[in-house]
């Protein structure tokens, strides 16, 4: 399926087209059930998909097999990228997946997964539970029919692997590059042609030439995609996902059709999942690290000027954008947050970490 | 209650006499029940009495009222600092708290709340779930017939209030200071008077002149305590408390009481709380800080020199504690994950922010 034209014929289908829940909500169902998780995750894919089944296995656990959940990988049931509709329109219970795959259906989803220059992932969760971002983040969950909660995190990606160095912003002209979402619109603006692939197609893809270069996740899981046995240039921050957010959504019908301690298992499955995702993948990445370190991967960090050129553009992805009416009001309780959020943890765990460095007490 | 005599009296009656839990499980109890949470916090004390109330709350509702919390403040049922023994002797069923309070059961619940210098919130969690932190924390609670689990954070906490500003680690000779944990005892390295009050009693003895300054927990939260209104120097970060844990601890027989699916509640709603928690001091201490330095209050950073002194006395705390055979094993295994997580951390997050802050995107 060509993505581009999936996404443009979703976006033209709209908001209100894909209104699937304005139905009563049927009497709680009785018994044992088995709902289905689709993901935009290929089976066993490092940490992506094991946080999808850990929410899975979370909620099968806490209702005492009340709400069994089998977790379909991506290609089992239905492809990555069309999760959204499958559950929208009821073919699967729930997905586990990157919000800003959807930004085709609506362009605040980004917000949810990540926006370039955006929120870490302590940032994103402040924000999600005490600044107001769930409430969002429900209110267009229920323009497509959707219940979604935030329900695992990658932390902050690694800029990418490339086959050279980069040290200006020029190199990224005409680039083939692989980088969903709004950074990936942000990377288009410094000349690059960007690539949307799933998780599970990208070794090809590199291995073949078709692209460039690519960003995956972190050391760990692109230790175990295999990217260094393709390239050797890793920048290991980046300016795109600063802290990927990774989403539960139910069918909203489904999800109103569970009992009220249902629901609120749901609910604190994706929470604690979130927290459980985020510290795998945190935990597992300074050992992969040195390990692709002495398998002869150099690491880099990029030059200011080109962090200058990443912000200048995410800036304008932003700015082209704020037509949306609910784009524009995600963005402004937001940026407040993200800002008010960062002073604090700069002036607290970033000065109490840069001390405990210099003082070598590690 | 004499602080020290209590301490010293549980550490001389030792692990052995106070293991509890070598009875068979009972089977697992039939209909509806009420579990009572004590706890080391006031009623309404910010952050941390809300951290309780929300892991009470989520197993009320996830169970759909099987079990109903009951939360007793400190001094509605017992003291602050009785909690531990109310619950392993099983007059309450649960506390939730900081278990730094209770070092002289065991000097190695330091690492559960947190200990001088060392891991921040995320590193914590990350020890916790996936470096084995979690499974040190059940052996330390089988020893005294409980089931601990990490159930809040504060984020890294502030330095805290002095009357005036320090200019080097001479000036805490002498010095009147509260502060718990093995962070009050690195202190007492440099000449500090070190005194261990419930959060609740701080502010009268900070007004009173019993201490000269104290530490408590970050902007938010010692706005609502009401320091500004006795001292006006104020250090936003602090080596003792670089992100202080809460804990949830259940009788050992009440928990092996449960069925799989409520102790599996228990546990998610901890470590969801936990999230939740963090993210609620994290949330509000940036515009707390505004406000307080609205309020004339002044916030200042400890020198390198005073740093350092910190970072030694750390140390010498960890090195008298290495008799003890599990915390030696504790440590062993917190400081590798600590190391390993930060080193990560800094390349990824650190560098992001670092270039955030530098562009001005916010």
């Amino acid at each position: 399926m060509d993505r581009r034209s999936f996404l443009t014929k979703a976006t033209i289908g709209g908001a209100t087209a894909a209104a699937a829940s304005t139905l009563a909500a049927p009497m709680y169902a009785q018994g044992n059930r088995t709902l289905t998780m689709v993901t935009t995750w290929g089976r066993g894919l490092a940490g992506v998909h094991d946080s999808a089944q850990r929410d899975a296995d979370m909620i099968t656990a806490m209702t005492d097999g009340q709400l069994t959940v089998d977790l379909k990988a991506a290609g089992e049931l239905v492809g990555a990228f069309e999760v959204f509709d499958a559950v929208t329109s009821g073919q699967a219970d729930m997905y586990h997946g990157a919000d800003y795959y959807f930004v085709g259906q609506h362009p605040a989803y980004a917000f949810f997964t990540c926006v370039p220059m955006g929120m870490t992932a302590q940032e994103l969760v402040n924000w999600y539970y005490q600044g107001g971002g769930h409430e969002f983040h429900d209110e267009l969950g229920k323009t497509f029919g959707l219940k979604s909660f935030l329900g695992g995190n990658t932390g902050a990606q690694a800029g990418g692997w490339f086959r050279k160095e980069i040290t200006s912003a020029d190199d990224f002209n005409g680039l083939k590059f692989r980088m969903p979402g709004l950074g990936g619109l942000a990377l288009g603006k410094l000349g690059a042609s960007v690539q949307n692939l799933p998780g599970g197609e990208v070794y090809q893809a590199l291995a073949s030439g078709a692209i460039d270069g690519t960003e995956w996740i972190g050391p760990w899981a692109d230790e175990k995609a295999g990217f260094q046995e393709i390239t050797k240039f890793y920048y290991t921050a980046g300016f795109h996902e600063p802290g990927a957010g990774l989403s539960l959504a139910m069918n909203r019908d489904v999800f109103e059709s569970l009992t009220p301690s249902q629901q609120k298992i749901v609910e604190v499955a994706a929470g604690e999942g979130h927290q459980w995702s985020l510290s795998q993948f945190l935990a597992n990445n300074g050992s992969a690290l040195t390990r692709l370190q002495a398998a002869g991967v150099k690491t880099l960090e990029f030059p200011d000027s080109v962090w200058d050129a990443f912000a200048k553009a995410s800036q304008e992805v932003h700015d082209e954008n704020m037509g949306d009416e609910l784009y524009k009001r995600v963005y402004d309780s937001y940026m407040p947050s993200m800002k008010s959020s960062a002073a604090w943890i700069d002036k607290s765990d970033g000065a109490y970490t840069r001390q405990r460095t210099r003082t070598q007490t590690m």
